[in-house]
This record gives C-alpha cells, structure tokens and sequence, in this order.
C-alpha cells in the first residue's frame, strides 16, 4: 500500500479510536507496512494534528508500546467556538420563566456538541476517567461526546427508576434552587466500586443536581475526579452547594422582565 | 503543504464533517495547493474510503460543486457488528422482568452506539433527512449517532414537560403492548413545518410509542421518512401498530421463566 492511502486508513482508524493504544504491529499488518513505515507516518501525523489543533500522538515505547492519540483542541479554536456560544445563548428570545435559557436547538446540534465534548475531553484527559456519568436526559448527549473523546462509557443517573434496568440505588437530595426534594436512581449493575468519573451536565443553577449525583455516586464507592457543566448560572453563586467544577459559559443578570441576560465565557478559560 | 501533511488534514476534516458539500476551493486555501493537487487528494481518498468499506466521496460538479463525504458501512463488517451484538445480547443474565432486556451497558459504549449510528446513516443517507427525531431516554445516544453522520439536529419529544422548553403540543396515545394511556410532548420551536425527518428508537414491541411519535410529528406537519429501532421484540409482531421500521436486532422466544432468549438480525438486512 501506497503511503498516502496509508495515511488517509490510519488517520482515520486513530480519530475514530482516541485514548487507546494501538501497538506499530497492528497498523504494519493493517497496512501491509514495515514498522519503519509506520513510525514515519505517524511522526508526520502527530505533526499535522498539532498543527491542525485537534490533539498529538503520545508514543509509548517497549514491548508493549505503541502509540495513543490525545484529543485536545487549541486555545483559540475552544475560545472563539465558546465566544460564538455566549453570542448564540444572549438572545434574549431565548430567556424562559424561573431563570432558565432555551438550549434545546444548540443542544440538538450533533456538531456543537461534539465539540463541548472535545473541549472537556481535553481538559480531562490526564485524570484517569473510566467512565461518565450524568443525569437524564440533557445532559445526555454532552455526556456521550465526552465520553466518545475519552474512549470510556457513559453511566445515566435517572429520576424516575424504570422497570427495564434491574435492581437499583435510589437517594433523595434538595434540589438547591427550588429547595424541593427529588430523588434520582442508578442501577446496580452500572458501576464498579473504585472506577473513577466525571460527572456531566448542561446546566448548573445552585449546584443541587449534581451534588445529589456526587451523594448516590458515594453509594458506589466511585472516585468523581472532575465535573463538567455547560452553563452555570452566575446568579447562584452564593448559595452554591458544589465548588469544584468546570463550566463552559457563565449566565448572569438574569432579567426575565425586561428580556435581559448576560453570558460570558465560564471557568474553563482560567 | 506536502501531499502527505494535506491528506491527514483534508481526511479529518471531511471525516467530521459528513454529508456536507465542501468546495474545492476551501480545501485549496486551507491546505494552500492547486486546485487540481486537492483533486487528486481526493481521488485517492474515495478509493482508500471505498476499501476500508467506511463511505465514499460524491463529486458534485459545477460552480456550486465540490465533495460530499457518504457515509457507509460496508456489509460484511456491518453484518459481523450486528452478529456480536446479537450473542452479547443473548445473555440470559440481561432478561427482565416484563420482557425486557438490560441493554444500559451496550447503549453505554460510546463506539458501539457510534457503529449503530453509522449502519442506520447508511441506510437513511439518500432520504434526504433534516432531523432525527427520538423519545426520552434510551433512544437519545442512538439518535445522535445517527444524526452525527447525517449532518443534521436531533430533536427530542419528552414524556413529561419542562419548564425549561417554552410552550409545547402533547398527544395521549395507548402504549401497545402494556395498553395505558401514557403522553408525550414536544416543544413548539423544536420542529418546523415541512421538514423531513426519521425516528430512532432503542426498542420496540407493540410499537405504541413510535405511533405515538408519529401522530404528534403529524400535528406538526413534518414528513417521517424511515423509522429505525435497534432491537424489536419479534414475539409482538402480530399486535403490532407500526409496519414500515428498520431494526438491526430481533429479539424472539422471550422465556422469562427459563432465562432462555434468541436474538438474531433485524430486517436491516433483509
């Protein structure tokens, strides 16, 4: 095989599996190549993805080696995709009764949320995460695009237990904006004890949802290494149940009256 | 650039960006080469494509022309997916109460749900798809895998309104197999009138809630082109409500009792 269809069959094998290694001896024999081959072209690959700004190829030597692609996605790239969000989320058409935004259309868009993804994935890529978890049913699809970056699962807690999952862990929490009790379940089945995750979700007012997830995820004896939100409502701030946690944008000045809102760029950027 | 710097780029480019019309001139600037090197390049891709069974490049002429990437999964690797799904499906330790099978962990694995995402794109590619639409909750990973390779928004019809949504239309409609009247609701802004769309779904035995998705998108003047559902439980065939679905697994001879189950392909494959 030729090298530059070598390239094209190996660029695409790596985008579509990332985290995982994969040993020169695999692509030699995919590609009917010698591992000399193999290793100039990954070299020119691990080059033009940094270029490209979408991550690098980590080489791990020995026996046992081989290399493992990186996702990232450059500064510049995050910023301007997160400048365009907060542009998108001010329009004030999209301000809806009791403090919330209308994000349905930007949350549909397979796109956008891969690269919410990525964007996550980047940062978490050091931590160890085996699994992600989150909350029906908005934070779904970012939770998959994580996941998808990480090479990992995706675990969903539920509000309501549904009768085709199994035996169950059910917990109540307040929710901390409305101050009402909720209760949220994960089947047995669906986590080790000892995995570590992170934990996704769209939106964070007060925090109450996922400090609930953190309570239930403790039933489990599972490791929450990072928290990951879309928006966060700055407004909140001071009655915030939950600290430690990356958010993408910031919503403040919340006027539903005067059809005002105000979103910035979220702690991810410091 | 050098040929091998641009075929690495130009493949993660039109890789994550399927079924869109990318013209030779902003391949030509990206990647600063002739018009008529990108060509070339893009030769060499739809065959490389075309034999790694992952899709092909469809050549658009004309002053509004370029490329557009399908796509595909070639049979033979479609096949041998859908099988192994069949035997981890057969799992007697997956068996439910009330005829269901725990499918939470497989609908967990991001590149299981990628490559069922992947077979239904393929199958839909030439219906000319503006949005995939699903129900909460299990049907969503699926949906957007779909959606991801069709280039177009995933909208969700919910069993329950939010608050968050805005105003919504909602239909009551009879569960088939368990025959209560349950609901379902889908946000007005979410669809317009006119667009062509499929339904996803992760399981279907009577068929009563993909009828009901289909009598609220009537309130919506949308037009269902396909509906595709990973498993169908085959033993419910004779009360079923819908006829024209595609499914990649049939589930058959549920034996709760006995924790005995046969699963084997779908009418995909027919």
């Amino acid at each position: 095989m030729k090298r530059s269809d070598r390239l094209i069959g190996m660029t695409q094998y790596i985008l579509e599996n990332p985290m995982q290694l994969i040993s020169l001896p695999y692509f030699s024999e995919r590609f009917n190549a010698a591992k000399s081959s193999i290793s100039e072209d990954l070299t020119i690959m691990n080059q033009m993805f940094q270029q490209e700004g979408i991550g690098y190829l980590e080489s791990i030597s020995g026996a046992a080696g081989g290399v493992r692609y990186i996702p990232q996605f450059n500064e510049e790239s995050s910023e301007a995709f997160v400048e365009q969000l907060c542009r998108r989320l001010e329009d004030p058409e999209r301000i809806l009764p009791g403090g919330y935004l209308f994000m349905s259309d930007i949350l549909g868009e397979p796109n956008t949320v891969r690269t919410i993804g990525r964007l996550f994935a980047s940062n978490f890529a050091s931590l160890g995460i085996e699994a992600v978890v989150t909350v029906a049913t908005k934070g779904i699809p970012i939770a998959y695009a994580v996941a998808s970056f990480l090479n990992v699962p995706v675990v969903i807690v539920r509000r309501d237990p549904k009768i085709t999952e199994g035996s169950t862990v059910s917990i109540n929490y307040v929710s901390g904006s409305s101050r009402k009790i909720q209760s949220m379940v994960l089947t047995k089945r669906s986590l080790e004890q000892g995995t570590t995750v992170c934990i996704i979700d769209d939106f964070m007012k007060a925090g109450g949802t996922i400090d609930g997830m953190k309570s239930l995820l403790r039933e489990f004896d599972v490791n929450v290494a990072a928290i990951g939100v879309l928006a966060e409502a700055e407004d909140e701030e001071e009655d915030r149940v939950v600290d430690q946690y990356t958010s993408l944008v910031q919503i403040s000045n919340f006027d539903v009256r005067n059809k005002r809102i105000e979103v910035k760029k979220g702690n991810y950027f410091k």
